[in-house]
């Protein structure tokens, strides 16, 4: 798409809810959608990576003229430096929510948390176990205090052993790897620490010292969100098989509508559960009841553990609220627009905020604490039900669009599925698959929505192409939500976009796993989870790295993000990059100013970590780079597996 | 200087020795001078803190038609966002030298550090008095264990108390203010964390409330900094006043010229050591012998322990190697120019980056490690011998400027100075003068250079100006080697410049301390440190309220950054304002695209704080404003104290 139509046109998606919801209230209330447009034309040096604003002498703009900054900074050096800010600021950002977990933890151990407790001990015990603790002689409550210590200490500690939660997750190959490369972080917090005063002025200069430091630092966002996923699973449950429905066309006109946003599942499980006993109090307030909904993350939450509806995604949170139906919507962090808040006010929709870190002017506010979980949902609640009696029935006006979701995979939930064909050895069902050539490998769906692309689309035209080619697809974050928002993650879509390896794939899934599934039936995308939850797609390449007897760098797996948005976005692409994943991004990131930072990405990358990144923003051409990605590898590993079983060796991890 | 004049004339310095190398090397090699000139016009969206490019749907940059960003954040939420993340890059550097610090404590527990031991006894045994230990039946390096201990946890802790290097070295009032408005940092990571965290796409866009988030870290910024000079002194001493030269002319042409650059003792102290050892091998290759010189901070260390002459401040560091007469320039972190570099390759100085976060393409890399210190320090400076071998003598031309440098002022040396005319009580020394009207209040020079003012300039006309309006002059950093370079801190200056009252007060102090001096006498500006020590000058605002009584908001103290340049400046400059202190910028941050964020910074902060900052660019108007805001102050103390005698009560902390 040009330039000049991107400036004409704001009708920037293709989901068909947000964009009958845009169209009937255009020029009404500004939008993202509108006010991208009106952002045009971008600036291109901030585009490139060559803008420098670390110090009060800039900003420094590398151009013919001036080709270094005021202090001599070379292209390169801006370049990653501002790339491995960026890393650190979607370090910080899972960091943040890891360490919520962790505090959760700490105020249950001093009874400040009454309303959360172990949900799931076969997870602590996994957990622990993977953690090398034995459960001898102690109580599921001490077991769970020596992980959280482990958890601490990977979050803090200055010197001393790696990660416990990195080393513990990857095939020993990798970490031998990072040993060698001195990648490995010391701790999470240690990390984000040493890399903003890395870049600050004047330190670092050398690009492949900053970028190495740049994945130290992506190894310890992998660490925090490990842990987070973690602490979720014994807190809340692990996923489990759920099914529900996505879009817009969820929301319910006579019921008191809610819809969570965010990150955190922390007080959007606690809503779920006190909306459930608040019935009577909608309906004294003359609603057929109260209806919960999700968006962004906090949606994935509560969908893959409570089977919650899915709203929308990233980047139509504000039309929701334009539907005139939408009483609530409760936000914690990150990916919240402030923008919600100015549309609000134009309707009946409160915006409570509920995080002390996280505010929008405005907004109502109930602050989040351990201490009063349900206390708070509750009034949560209440402000939204009190919003529904001030509400006009006649100006609500909901999209008819909706779809059937079935989600809930987790890692441990495919593991079962899987285990039903493949008794004893569940992951084979996938290797030996692909080895016959029935599937051609796995895709991860990560990552955002991103105006710089048309909304959806390319999440949903790659997922139709990979599905067609007998990829297996998984899928995160906001690139779930267009799968199921678009009746991707069904299973009609398996009907309609599989390719015959594929469809014949998920259908020996279902004939084997029909008692689990409610009579419903596996879907074209596997929902594994929110974006801060996307360890459980590097447990299950982990699984297969295992089950071939291969490093990571050698099993068909790609990572794809391509609406990529936010800097959390980019540590994640730089851990996957790191632990062996060819990740395409269908955004490209700021770093096309320095041929060398840009080379690293692509190239040296992966001669370093097997790793690397495909940038392509069309859509088309990137199915074909990610098809060669995956044929590459499996090729492969075919060539070893003969040539292996010609000279009756074993298949070695180290050719 | 209008935008015309920046752009035509790139002799943007008062330094005559800087102006004389400048002129003879003018085109032949570029400089920071060329570079800014090159540079110009800048971007003016980045300059008012309204480009956001902290997602990468940007950037986005304010205008009319964009008059949010494409999430709808407004321009407050985005440059307070900008604002706080500048403090955590200076939080950041500052952790990582105290971190540094610490990390060599823990070396030398486990025997890997052989070079290092404790210098200064009497130090470690006042903090840890301060911080409440007990010295009984402890040896010193049980209590320096200690000591460590609580620095780790002060730079750890996720939870807990506040940190204790905050808490121990200011007046209760403050730390009752600081718990009131919620901006105690947990501790120096975990508020590095939280605020990147903070920022990121979509959490918070209160802008008060991110406001808050970074004067919290802020005092994370302060602590690590208390921590670094504390465990400085203890390693290698406190210091005492020393008598030394400064500016180019301080080059010998016959000897091995080593400069020592950046902002770290822990290897320079060694290379100092180590130089007087290696004369013979210096006259073996031909020279007189080996002199070592300071640029930047590093050599402000060595400066205050060792009496290392001063070559040049930050802005001027690429002239030294132009003179042909540099044989190496080592450097460590922060403020290091990777200029330095290109302009070496074009003489026969040898650029020697030591620490392994801190590289520049094509330099010399000599790693340091603490186990290996003294090793480390021979081997840099025999690449110096060698580079004196290959050194053609005819081409080194070494301007003839030089002035007598008496420095060495820590807030203990200063307090036997003032002990010497008020024995017990030493601060009365200085609160008299002021209540008498002899002094009319105490200023910090801090801070860097910037091109955006005429270097040295500022600092050097506002130290003039309030000198003769007799205020007790401190430095540190940059701003102390301005008045280094330019003859302002010596006993000649004194003569030249100070009012009789200020006069008459240091003519005092020189009496009683006559014994102390080795025949000379007390400098204009007194040299507290390097920027990176700035906390030894809130030791004695800190003092000076005591004294009083009062709380730090109530002392006539001004800190001024004339040319405040790095993020650790504006780190620096949030802290000053938050313990109270009135603080002038003479380049105005990025910050002037939102009106409230300004306001908070120029009013508000001081409501809440009774700190407040003071933008003016223009020096003659800064020393106006400079002695209102210390007149303000002496006249309510003064007013209270008449209050107080007639009616015989204490001096109220709490007015």
């Amino acid at each position: 798409m040009s330039e000049e139509k991107k400036k004409v046109d704001p009708r920037r998606t293709i989901d068909p809810a947000a964009l009958e919801v845009y169209d009937k209230n255009q020029g009404e209330k500004e939008s993202a959608y509108d006010r991208y447009v009106k952002m045009q034309p971008q600036c291109n040096f901030g585009r490139q990576g060559i803008c420098c604003r670390i110090c009060l002498q800039g900003p420094c703009r590398i151009t013919k003229k001036a080709d270094k900054g005021i202090c001599g900074a070379h292209p390169y050096t801006i370049v990653a430096r501002n790339l491995i800010r960026a890393i650190t600021g979607g370090t910080s950002a899972h960091a943040d929510h890891s360490r919520h977990m962790i505090y959760t933890l700490t105020e249950m151990f001093e009874g400040n948390a009454p309303d959360y407790s172990i949900e799931d001990n076969e997870k602590l015990y996994g957990v622990a176990e993977r953690l090398g603790m034995s459960r001898e002689g102690k109580s599921d409550d001490d077991l769970l205090k020596e992980v959280w210590k482990q958890a601490v200490e990977d979050f803090t500690s200055l010197t001393g052993d790696p990660c416990k939660w990195l080393e513990t997750t990857v095939v020993p190959e990798r970490m031998e790897k990072f040993n060698k490369c001195n990648v490995v972080p010391r701790s999470v917090h240690t990390s984000i620490a040493e890399t903003m005063g890395q870049t600050h002025m004047g330190v670092d200069s050398d690009p492949v010292n900053l970028i190495f430091q740049g994945l130290r630092t992506a190894l310890a966002d992998y660490t925090a969100m490990h842990i987070a996923t973690d602490i979720s699973d014994i807190l809340f449950g692990t996923p489990k098989p759920v099914t529900t429905e996505a879009n817009m066309g969820v929301m319910e006109p006579e019921m008191v509508n809610i819809a969570v946003h965010g990150h955190n599942p922390l007080l959007s499980e606690m809503i779920v559960r006190v909306a459930k006993e608040m019935q009577d109090e909608a309906k004294e307030a003359g609603a057929k009841g109260i209806k919960c909904m999700g968006i962004c993350c906090t949606g994935n939450e509560v969908l893959m553990r409570q089977g919650v509806p899915v709203l929308t995604n990233f980047l139509s949170q504000e039309l929701p609220i334009m539907t005139g139906a939408l009483d609530a919507m409760v936000v914690d962090v990150q990916c919240i627009m402030p923008g919600v808040q100015a549309v609000s006010e134009c309707y009946n929709t409160r915006i409570i905020t509920t995080m002390s870190h996280s505010k929008i002017p405005g907004a109502y506010h109930v602050e989040f604490t351990e201490e009063h979980a349900m206390e708070k949902a509750r009034e949560v609640v209440r402000l939204a039900i009190e919003a529904y009696k001030e509400r006009d029935p006649g100006k609500a006006d909901i999209p008819d669009v909706k779809h059937k979701v079935t989600a809930g995979f987790s890692f441990e939930a495919m593991g079962e599925l899987l285990e039903a064909v493949s008794p004893g050895a569940p992951i084979k069902a996938i290797t030996d698959a692909v080895d016959s050539g029935q599937l051609r490998g796995v895709a991860l769906f990560a990552g955002c929505n991103n105006l710089r692309v048309m909304h959806d689309e390319s999440h949903s035209h790659i997922i139709k192409e990979l599905a067609k080619n007998n990829v297996l697809i998984v899928a995160t974050g906001c690139a779930a939500g267009t799968a199921a928002k678009l009746g991707l993650m069904n299973e009609d879509a398996v009907e309609k976009y599989a390719g015959d390896g594929l469809k014949d794939f998920i259908n020996k899934l279902n004939d084997a796993n029909s008692d689990k599934l409610d009579g419903n039936k596996l879907p074209l995308v596997f929902h594994m989870g929110s974006c801060v939850d996307n360890t459980r797609s590097y447990d299950l390449t982990n699984a297969l790295a295992e089950q071939w007897g291969v490093d990571v760098p050698k099993v068909p797996f790609v990572a794809t993000a391509p609406e990529a948005m936010s800097e959390k976005a980019v540590s994640i692409g730089s851990w996957c990059v790191t632990l062996g994943i060819p990740t395409h991004v269908g955004v490209v990131p700021e770093v096309t100013g320095s041929a060398l930072v840009n080379g690293v990405a692509m190239q040296i990358a992966q001669d370093v970590y097997g790793g690397y990144f495909i940038w392509e923003e069309d859509p088309e051409a990137a199915v074909g780079k990610i098809l060669n990605a995956l044929d590459e590898r499996s090729w492969k590993l075919k060539v070893h597996k003969q040539v292996a079983e010609k000279f009756e060796t074993e298949l070695s991890k180290t050719w």
